[in-house]
């Protein structure tokens, strides 16, 4: 079976949308009434994902997808709570309805209702919501809620130890996901997300949060931002800083494989152990249309993982084994369908 | 011959560090005098790198190392004009010293007196007086002088065109390199400079900066951060914006090899170009030591070029014509030299 841990729901109704846009105007006017999202069909539902994500998914061989709202989408730097609550609730509600509907392709994650300097409490109480009520297997984590301004405390610092402690409770992982960049120099899909990946793993190798927190996971996407590519880098760092091994930091920390061509497939599969690579695409997200040169998909990673030379059982770890370690409430919903 | 095109003077006199230290004592208290650098003897200069980049230069095989002021030591955070020209000055002018006692070894690189928000004309001066005066080949650029904040304009912004517009009347290339983080979140080594990296190559995705300076170039170093390893990401990226491709930009944008294990200099030695790659290694700066599996120092990255399974023409590319062609005084001068 082939899990893709990294889905975001891109192609949602447009009263999605509407309603964020109703949300932000009503912030300009607080005199606008607050907005509700209009009634969603299930058949446009239904239709959003059917020739989108399913049917990609199909087509490619995939089985199931892990699947959040759209990651830009979370907008965590407008600072109302009440605002970042509701627009939280009702992105993952639709996501809840969409994996409702297609419960064999689908497990959901959860947007959390992040602000910029904001604590966590609302963060909180949606990831048990959306575990406990909606049956959510994760979460995404943003570590800059600033969007692209990094005033938030590093990811060892306990300002976050209220979300991990509850993570640790419920058993569910969260992806270190940023969302749109308010700085002119980051480019969202192409500097900001990669940076974030890069920056959250650099913190953790000067951090010892997982002495703290044993049994917390987190998975880096976009293949880990810079950090395979530069793994000695890492390795000789740590050295210098008399830190452990970033090897170390593999019993609780995971890579996902959106990385858009073979020769960084080919790396990624080559440095990071086989137990901690999750296979994902990201499809219908940041890179879109196909390589001229191939006609191959940026975002069909399964191809490049197929090609990148691993045995069967690195495949089977890669494809579903790792994502049901790492997501047990995947794992356990699975195996009460006899999957 | 062997150009190392990526060296930075981390082993000064401690002369060097404590007019610094007086320089910001002085910003704490005005009442203090100007600080000026004490005297420093020929042989401390000679001592400083004789038995450290000398040594290590020589025994790896190299010949001639760009050779530029610390690179945390920089410090553009700092915001008083008057100090940063101070600062640079000094900094640049030791390099000046140790390029005078050890001229086939090494070429300079110049520090510019930067300040966040503040204009470019002290570092268009100062590029003049180094290139000029003191016979340098290159500057390092600094795309975000405060140090982790991120509040500068884009390098493609015309804020910059002032300092690019003397780097091709005098023919020299910058290597985009940014200093000490201030930002709690980026690890200096570990992610501010490898987001920078990451960061700049995608601003010039963005924008036509090359189209108004055909000749302008940038080395970006440290293997240009995240972008090899996301080559695809990139193109497929550019594709959706409707930009050129980002192959377009190696005409102007170099990747050095400062990348501290083998995989990572064989991705990127199979992804970008040869005519792209310039060897380097930052000896005896970000990372120290030697991979104790292997017991090859983390920096010798002569090591892992030569292991890439490279032709003799690509080799001599990445060894010294690119770097004859990227820094045409460094050219220039080893002609004049006979070599």
């Amino acid at each position: 079976m082939i899990i893709d841990c990294h889905g975001h729901y891109t192609t949602a109704p447009p009263a999605l949308q509407e309603f964020r846009n109703a949300q932000l105007a009503r912030l300009a006017d607080p005199s606008l009434p607050v907005p509700q999202l209009a009634d969603i069909s299930d058949d446009a539902l239904h239709a959003s994902v059917e020739d989108n994500q399913l049917r990609i998914l199909r087509e490619r061989g995939g089985d199931l997808m892990v699947f959040s709202p759209k990651a830009s989408g979370m907008e965590h730097h407008v600072p109302d709570p009440a605002t970042a609550r509701a627009w939280a609730a009702a992105s993952n509600d639709l996501v809840a309805r969409v994996v409702g509907l297609f419960p064999e392709s689908f497990a959901g994650a959860c947007q959390l209702p992040q602000t910029p300097g904001g604590n966590l409490s609302d963060a909180v109480a949606e990831l048990r919501r959306c575990v406990d009520t909606l049956g959510f297997v994760g979460c995404n984590l943003n570590p800059d809620p600033s969007g692209g301004f990094w005033n938030s405390k590093p990811l060892t610092d306990d300002f976050w130890f209220p979300l991990y402690e509850a993570m640790v409770e419920l058993d569910v992982p969260a992806m270190i996901h940023v969302s749109a960049s308010c700085n002119e120099n980051f480019h969202a899909l192409g500097a900001h997300y990669l940076n974030a990946d890069t920056t959250a793993f650099m913190q953790l190798v000067e951090g010892d949060l997982f002495a703290r927190f044993p049994t917390l996971r987190f998975v880096i996407p976009h293949g880990g931002g810079a950090v395979p590519y530069h793994w000695g880098r890492y390795r000789g760092l740590a050295e210098r800083m008399g830190r452990p091994s970033p090897t170390e930091l593999l019993r609780n920390v995971f890579f996902d494989s959106c990385v858009y061509h073979q020769q960084g497939i080919d790396l990624l599969t080559r440095v990071v152990p086989t137990d901690n690579v999750l296979f994902a695409s990201e499809m219908l997200g940041a890179v879109r249309g196909a390589d001229p040169d191939t006609g191959i998909a940026w975002d069909d990673t399964k191809q490049y993982v197929d090609a990148a030379g691993l045995t069967g059982a690195q495949l089977h770890k890669i494809y579903e084994a790792n994502a049901r370690r790492v997501y047990p409430r995947l794992d356990a919903r699975l195996k009460a369908a006899g999957r």
